[in-house]
C-alpha cells in the first residue's frame, strides 16, 4: 500500500485498496475509476479514469469513497496487462522497464529522482498507450542508464527476444538517457535479423514535472512498436516543443544536449521517421529501413567481449596512462583528432601504439569530431599511424558505436573475422557515403 | 631553389633566383612581377603581380624570361615583411606559423599533406593579406596541431606576447586545425587582460586544391586582427560555401566534423563575430567582448601542468583503467555522461574515485554531451559523486576546455586557489545562463 498514512485510514474504512474499482464523491462531482499508488508525499487519491486519464482527488472532509469492484485477487492491483476495446489496436506491445528517469519516481525525501517506479504507476503515467495497442509491462532491472553494464545490454536483447518469441508486434525498452545510445548500438548488433520494431524511449524530465517529456515519447514510441519499422531506434524529442519524435538509427544516435528534451541527434546520418505527435503518423525520413516480417527469426547473439578500451586522444595524453588502458585488452577504440590522428611525435606514444599492434591486439581510429568520416591517407600522421598498425577505415562510425561493435565482435567471433567485420557495415553503423545535409548548422 | 630542374636551366640562363623582380613575357602577354617559390610538380613559374595576386605560367618555348631587379641580398627572397601602400592599411598584424594545413604544401611523393611553407610561400598563398594590413610573418614551429602539446602552447603564447610588446595590432596565429580548440583555450588562459585580437586561423583543405579553405580564413583573419575584438578568436569557415567566416570564442570552439570547411561551431555560445567574404565587414553577434585598447598590458601566465587527465567515462569501462589514469595526476577532469554521472554501482569504481580525492588530488566533472550545463544534485549519482568528492559546479564548460583550463590553473596557481578558479569564469568558459538558440537543431 502506497499511501500516505493520513489517507490510509480512509482508504481502511472504505474496505478499498489499490487496484479496486472505487468511486468517489467531492463537492457534487462523482469520479470511477481504478485506484492507482500514489506514493508522493501529497494528499491526493489518483485515480485511473475510464478513457484511460488519470485524475488526483485532493483528501478532504468532503471526499467520499466507495469501493465499486475488487481489484485482481493475486496481487490486490489491476494488472499491467491492460487491454482495450477490440479493434481499436494496433497489435501487441510489449514495454520492458530498464530504469533511468522515464521510469521513476522523484524521492521527496532526498529531491532526487530515483528509478523506482513499478509496471503499474509507470502505466499510470500514461495510461492512454493502452488504447494504441495492447500493452503488456515488465521490469527487467531498475538501472539507472550510468550504470549499465555490458553486461544488462546482454540481459535486456535476451529480454526482448523473449518479447519477440511471444509474438508480439513491437518491443519498448524504457530506458535511462545517459548512456541509451550505447544500449541502442548494442541491441542493434546483439539482434540480428530482427523482425518487429525494438524501440528504446526515455526521458529528459521526470514525469512528475510539468516540462516532462515522458508522456509524448513513450505514447510515440508505442506507436513507433506498431509500425513496420523492423529496427533499433531510440524514439525521443524531435525538437524542444511537444510537436514530433524522432526515431533515431541505433548505430548513429548520440545524447548531444545535458538536459534539452530534443538532446537526442542522428550523427552521420538521418532519423529514420518521425512521429507526428497531433496525428500520431509515423512518417518514414529514409525508405530503405528494414520491414517488419514477424515470421523472420530475430537471432540473439548477445555475447560481449569486455576485452575492449574506448581511449580519448588529447594534448599532453600521459603515454604511461595510455599504456594501462591498452594493458590487457585485445583490441581498443581511439578517439583520436580531426580525420584520426594522435600524436605519435611522442617517442613513447609511437612506441606504445606499436608495441600494442605487434603484440597481435588491434587498434582502430575514430574521431572526437563526431561527424564526418575518418580518413588516415591524407596527413603524414594518418599515413605514419598506419604503419604502427592503427587501422583506420571506420569511416563515419561513432567511437562510442565502434567501442561497443568491438567489443560485441570479440564476445561472438574468432578474432581473426574480428577485423573483417569491423571494417564491415553490418547494422547501418557505417554510411557508403556522407550527405551534406547531415551535419548541422 | 625551389624549381623543378627542367625549368631550372631558363631560370639560370637569365640569371634570375627566387625573390628576383622578373619579367615574363609569352605569346605577347608581359607580366611582370616576383618569383614566388613553386615546389610543386607543374611546370610553372609563379609571380607575384604588383596588386598582390599571384599568377602560374606555363613554361613553354614561346615563356621568355628577364631579370628588372634583384632581390633581397640577404636571403635571396622576398622579405616576408610586405608593405602596402600607405594609408590604406588598417594596422600592422604579425602573423605567426604554428604548422597544419594552412602552412602546409602536398608531398607530391607521398601524397600526404606536410607542415613545411616557408614565410614566403604562405604569403604567395594569399598575398592580398598585404593589402589589409602591413603584414610580418614569422614562423615559430612546423607541428601538425595533432602533435601539438601543452609546451607548445607555452611557446605559441610567449610569441604572441612578443608581437604585442612590439605594438602590432593584432597576431594571427596559423595553426592546424585537429587541436586548435585546445590551443585557443591554452591561449585563451595564458594572455591575461589581452589588449589586441589574437585570431587563429587554419584550414581543412590545403591551399593547393581549388576547394581550399585557407584564402577566405586567412583573409578573414587578418580582418579581425585589425578589428576592436580584443579576444582569443578561431576564424574559420561559417558555412560550407565561401560567403563568411565566424570568430569563434577561444573556450567554447569546438572541431565538430573531420573535414567539412564550416566544422567549427561554437559550443555553448553564439561565435563572437562574422566576417563577410564579400564586403569583409567585421560584424559583431556578441556585444559583451573586450575592447582593443593598445595601452593595456597583456599579460603573459602561461604555466602549465601536465599533472592533469581528462577521463573518458563510458558503459564498460576498466577500473583500474581508471585507476591508472588518475594515478601520479593531482587533477583530473572526468567526461561524464548526461548531466555529470559515473558508474559508481560499480563498486571498484566508487572506490577509485573515493581514494582519489581523499588522497588529495580534485576531480571535475563534465559532460560527454559537449551541449548543455551540468548538473549533479538532479539524480542519485550526482548526489552521490559529490559525496565522493567529485566537484560538478563547471556549469557548462567543454570537456577539453576544463582540461586545459585545470593545467593551467594548477601551472600558475597554488593548489587552493586552483578548486576555487576552477569554478570561476575567467574567460567565457561557463557561461552564466544556456539560451535556447545556442544548440542546433
Amino acid at each position: 500500500m502506497s499511501y500516505k498514512s493520513s489517507l490510509k485510514s480512509k482508504l481502511e474504512e472504505a474496505d478499498v485498496e489499490v487496484g479496486d474499482l472505487v468511486r468517489i464523491s467531492k463537492n457534487g462531482k462523482k469520479y470511477e475509476g481504478v485506484l492507482l499508488p500514489n506514493s508522493s508525499s501529497d494528499e491526493t487519491f489518483v485515480l485511473k479514469l475510464d478513457g484511460g486519464y488519470n485524475i488526483g482527488i485532493e483528501e478532504s472532509e468532503n471526499v467520499i469513497l466507495e469501493k465499486v469492484k475488487e481489484g485482481d485477487e493475486k496481487t490486490g492491483q489491476i494488472s499491467p496487462t491492460v487491454k482495450g476495446e477490440e479493434g481499436e489496436k494496433e497489435g501487441e506491445v510489449s514495454v520492458l522497464l530498464a530504469g533511468g528517469t522515464i521510469a521513476s519516481r522523484v524521492d521527496y525525501r532526498t529531491g532526487a529522482v530515483k528509478p523506482s517506479a513499478t509496471e503499474e504507476e509507470f502505466l499510470s503515467f500514461t495510461p492512454e498507450i493502452a488504447e494504441i495497442a495492447d500493452i503488456e509491462i515488465r521490469e527487467v532491472m531498475q538501472t539507472l542508464s550510468e550504470n549499465i553494464q555490458p553486461g544488462d545490454w546482454k540481459k535486456i536483447a535476451e529480454e526482448v527476444k523473449k518479447e519477440i518469441r511471444k509474438g508480439k508486434d513491437g518491443v519498448v525498452v524504457a530506458h535511462g538517457t545517459d548512456t541509451m545510445g550505447y544500449t541502442a548500438a548494442a541491441l542493434s548488433f546483439m539482434l540480428e535479423d530482427l523482425s518487429v520494431p525494438v524501440v528504446l524511449v526515455g526521458s529528459q524530465r521526470s514525469s512528475d514535472r510539468g516540462s516532462s517529456d515522458s508522456h509524448q515519447n513513450l505514447v510515440c514510441a508505442i506507436k513507433a512498436a506498431t509500425s513496420d519499422i523492423a529496427e533499433v531506434t531510440v524514439c525521443m524529442h524531435g525538437e524542444s516543443s511537444d510537436s514530433f519524435c524522432y526515431l533515431h538509427p541505433g548505430t548513429k544516435v548520440r545524447k548531444m544536449h545535458t538536459s534539452r528534451r530534443d538532446a537526442f541527434k542522428t550523427v552521420n546520418g538521418k532519423p529514420i521517421a518521425k512521429v507526428d505527435w497531433e496525428t500520431l503518423e509515423v512518417e518514414a525520413i529514409k525508405e530503405d529501413y528494414r520491414r517488419k516480417e514477424k515470421e523472420r527469426e530475430t537471432k540473439l547473439k548477445n555475447g560481449f567481449s569486455q576485452d575492449v578500451a574506448l581511449v580519448k586522444i588529447y594534448p599532453g595524453m600521459d603515454p604511461d596512462a595510455l599504456e594501462a588502458q591498452l594493458d590487457g585488452k585485445e583490441a581498443a577504440v581511439l578517439e583520436g583528432t580531426g580525420l584520426g590522428h594522435a600524436p605519435i611525435k611522442n617517442e613513447k606514444i609511437r612506441e606504445v601504439l606499436k608495441e600494442y599492434t605487434e603484440g597481435g591486439n588491434i587498434a582502430f581510429m575514430s574521431s572526437q569530431c563526431l561527424y564526418g568520416r575518418i580518413n588516415m591517407n591524407v596527413y603524414e600522421t594518418g599515413v605514419d599511424l598506419q604503419e604502427l598498425g592503427v587501422i583506420g577505415n571506420l569511416h563515419d562510425m561513432l567511437p562510442e558505436t565502434a567501442y561497443v561493435k568491438l567489443g560485441w565482435l570479440l564476445g561472438n567471433y574468432d578474432k581473426e573475422k574480428v577485423e573483417e567485420l569491423m571494417l564491415k557495415n553490418l547494422r547501418d553503423e557505417i554510411s557508403e557515403r556522407t550527405k551534406q545535409d547531415q551535419f548541422r548548422r
